[in-house]
């Protein structure tokens, strides 16, 4: 008997379903993930199983539809650690941008991007011009460990540490080993270039195309993975889809 | 606790867990889905979700290691229902080749996809073809309903028929709406020209660049879905899974 | 004097004649071959000059114009074979696109690929979609291999072999040299895995991305090339103009 | 019975035989055409027939392999005229870059490109260089009308005019209607800029991207085509064969 | 008479002075501007000014030699605006990599690029992974306008306003006019999303793809471009170049 | 104070300034040169540093607008010699489609590529065809060295010779070193290929894809930079400008 989840998920309708829901709201929520490692004791699926939970919470509040969530994004410079596996940011793009434009020719209209891996921003965004420019569409690009320090008291910015770790503990608790976290030793580039959630030099982050193994060889850094708990994940949850949803009512109201 | 599924998902296993594996078995099981329209009573979902579960049945009979599935692919024909969506050929080719590449880089050296899509094949059958030229990799490619007729009493050659809705039925019955279920009024083109599956002149098959939504409006055919049954759906499962950890086997017998 | 042959090759025809002809019908033939090994007793251009020869004759029977042959097509599973050459299935769908979109930009609308070559067909498929996606056109494709077992007792389905090398004792008699027909021996890839014009295993067909050379040493397979005979290559291709000619026939029919 | 034209054309060769010629020279000569207008009186194939003559001629004198010949090229300038087909010259540069790189792979070292058309050449240019940065390859490109003002009385440089028609006459005199021939009325642009096979302003050749229909309408300039004589097409394929059969001698004694 | 401007501008150079220079240090530093509106005050040539003007600085303090300065980057966000030119980040990505490439060839190894453009940022980042990944190379990259909050009292956040408009006073005072200056009026998108260099929504940054046009008429943000001050220009800017040539020397001393 | 140059360069304006210039004139000089190897005594900015001063002479004598100077082209032949750098033909002529297809935007209709490097001739006349064809633009193309010795006494053909370096001894005197100078010495390919700006065979020009750097050691060829001088430079200049000046009034005038 069909039983459609709370989340309206794209892939779960049938095609006369589709053409009666996106008459009524033209809003679609597109998760984008990654396959890459994350320390340890994450799965190299934490990118793509955060941002498929969340679009689905998303979606529950908010009522607008979920499409099929994207598994793999750019992660170049991951790319030494067993497992990871990586697009080129083009690919990324045009694959994103063809899937909104399938949607857009059965009337969407307004993109809420759910991005669970900061190295699928640029393509993102410019995938988000460029379906404005040739369609009109809107489109909005949201990371949740971005927002989470402007709106709450969750600093959740890491790579497999504390906040990351604490999701998969809530979203996929048989997919973590607490028992393998291991708080990661960093190496330094030079006396001078520090690294902290990226390099730095005499205070000021500094851009430089070194990858994350060459100086974490677990591949994790930021905060403890081993302080990580599922009621916080839970916490970071809850506060963002609120949010976000928020958002899209935003979004809703501006004219095209 | 982490506790993996039976079927070895990479998506759930950490970096360090991969790198184990893939030195004791090279063979990685990848599925290729697509989203498109499968009548009114199954979900847009179907090639995608059966694709999934194919390769994670094969992936527990196996012992291979099973990659994140592709939830879209090429389904330019089905484009007029609503809900579908389709990247070009040489998107996913690109894509597929990408992702193999990547795996290959930290040790495997077989491939082997379950495709749930017809129109996906001749850009798999290419990925495939790149996949030897540059990288020296394996690859064999496999679609349920090619194969069931060669092997078994299943004459599984249907969209969104008996076959696929009995499989849906099977693999997520909550997604099937069996009261939706409409025998498809089928169009001819013109009074010599049939459709069966299929164009056919004067008894053979003909290759002709039109559209499905021009002869067949509900976007199903083939035998009846109303005939679906979900024991059917577990029977093709099964049989179908047996048949490629078969070949799996044999290809790790064969030199590279 | 100009004597134009019996077929009304478009290379032959100045443009004025040409814009007086497409107005007056609009069915385009295009032939396309390969230039690729076909055993040592058959030439590199078989599959070019038996696409070019039944365009041709299909032309005088059915009155449509017919465009340059194409020589060269997508043979990648043969390169190991001197002579062999062979371009990316994406460089001939963009080839055949743009040869047929500037026919669209002076009239003509419908297109029928005669397909020398197994190898090009994705590629064609996939240009006849397009085709219809951005011009509206219609395409058919066809192969006389595929077709004659569909319509007629010719059971032609090789490589180099019987049928093959009989069309060329018809089209081309000095470029074949019966004397060095070898029946081709055929190596196994594992003792379960059978070879017949493409692999088996337990009595189905399996996609497997090995290069023929692996397994047939002399570049041809199929029923012994010594059984060839120009009188069997004339019976192929009568019949098979007479059904082409019908299809084309039923595709001035169809509205566009 | 196997019987070769006097130039050893690799269409007609088995894969067995070009083994065996490439060991023992290096050079291919590879004729690229072009499907265009060229007046009322001269066929679309113009170009090409012209340049696989040519090749095959140089073959005779050379012993040089001769390849299958291109008939299509960039021929953007003349898309006004039906019948005129045209590929971008990105397009024509892989596709050449593409066949001789498969021919280096067997063996091949040096290239002949002769070229029938004025709009490939850029093309061919930018191949020739490609093919020397990847492949280490030597290729030299060569136009009939461009070389002949240099070594001999004939001043070949038309369009469709009396060399090209004189050409054809020798060729294939079949495909020329001469009763066709019309002498072209060449508009102005503005009163200061005159055309001439090229605009030229107070005395210079000036660079201007109008298509040649709009100051051309039946497509044909240069010398009339009223004037042309399949003798004159002889002579300058006498001399133009000889003079490169030299070069091709020239290119043997290179060091690569 | 040759003489040098204390900046080694490799435009300059002969090629035998680079090959001479490049043996004793491998650092260029390369400026990367955009052609693009910064308010009705500044010039549109402001962001490739300002880079090519602060690379030549640091060139002068470090001593490492400075490319030609890219004038054209990717400024689509400003499209609206007459005059703004903007490239594919595609495009401006592979046209730095192709630089850098060649650079390397010839003895390069680490690169300091100096973007003067925000929309830029992703594009460079990209190339820098490429660079890396397919040659080993090092890259930093750098905007004043972020480094300096982190490393000073500056808080050069604008587009055409306080700040950038102080920079060209300093730079180039007779491409601006003062009189022209004029704080623009910035519109809403809704209630609740307010702007200020960027879309926010409760407190926090929104990414959105609506043109700056929709929301700044005038086209420049940011604090009032009526403060600016030549003075502050030329303290930015010292401010930058000690800071970068730092870097400089820094990476100088990273193991490649 | 805002005091612009006597040209009116587009990147010293502002976009109120272009937006009002553009209505009363729709023609625009595009400069775009090369950074390439110019002998041991000319800069390797030679290219780029004439094709800039000489479109701000037109744009002064001629009242046209002159876009940035793109400063990078394609010298693939000269990539030998250090310091060289060189972009794809199919890069270059995407960058200046891109670039006009801007300013075509916002309302120019007609361009003026004053190109001072010989290899990128091909690349921007397939931009000047595609700049027609898509977005009917009128687009003219000039070389002074190939159009002097047209219209003047100046035989101005060689590369880092007497005319190039009497233009930089006009332009950029400091960035010359007259006692580098060195007649280039020749080699030869074979006994009967010689080379004088180009290789020649036999009295006729022969295209051979061998790079500068082979027969040329110093990478500077056609008459002795000895001779140069700054007189002759400015003689050439002048001279030039009023004839493009000329060609631009009369560009005006035809019909688009």
């Amino acid at each position: 008997m069909k039983a459609h989840s709370q989340a309206r998920l794209i892939e779960e309708m049938s095609w006369t379903e589709f053409a009666q829901a996106i008459v009524q709201d033209d809003v679609i929520i597109l998760p984008i993930g990654s396959t890459e490692e994350h320390g340890p004791q994450a799965p190299l699926g934490t990118a793509h199983f955060i941002a498929k939970y969340l679009a689905e919470r998303i979606g529950k509040l908010s009522g607008a539809l979920v499409a099929p969530a994207i598994p793999i994004g750019n992660a170049e410079g991951l790319m030494d650690f067993p497992g990871t596996i990586s697009i080129d940011p083009e690919l990324l793009q045009q694959l994103v941008v063809d899937v909104c434009k399938n949607f857009i020719r059965h009337g969407a209209k307004r993109f809420f991007f759910v991005n669970g891996h900061g190295g699928n921003n640029a393509a993102l965004r410019f995938a988000a011009m460029q379906l404005y420019e040739d369609h009109g569409a809107m489109v909005t690009c949201n990371e949740w460990w971005t927002l989470m320090p402007q709106i709450s008291e969750f600093k959740a910015h890491d790579h497999g540490g504390k906040y990351e770790t604490s999701m998969m503990l809530h979203i996929a608790p048989n997919t973590v080993d607490m028992s393998a976290c291991d708080t990661q030793q960093i190496d330094r580039l030079t006396e001078e270039i520090t690294f902290d959630y990226g390099f730095f030099y005499k205070g000021a982050k500094l851009q430089l195309n070194v990858p994350t193994g060459r100086i974490a060889k677990n591949g994790n850094f930021g905060t403890p993975s081993e302080e990580a708990d599922g009621s916080l994940g839970e916490g970071v949850s809850a506060t963002y889809a609120e949010y976000c949803a928020g958002i899209i009512h935003e979004m809703r109201g501006i004219h095209l």
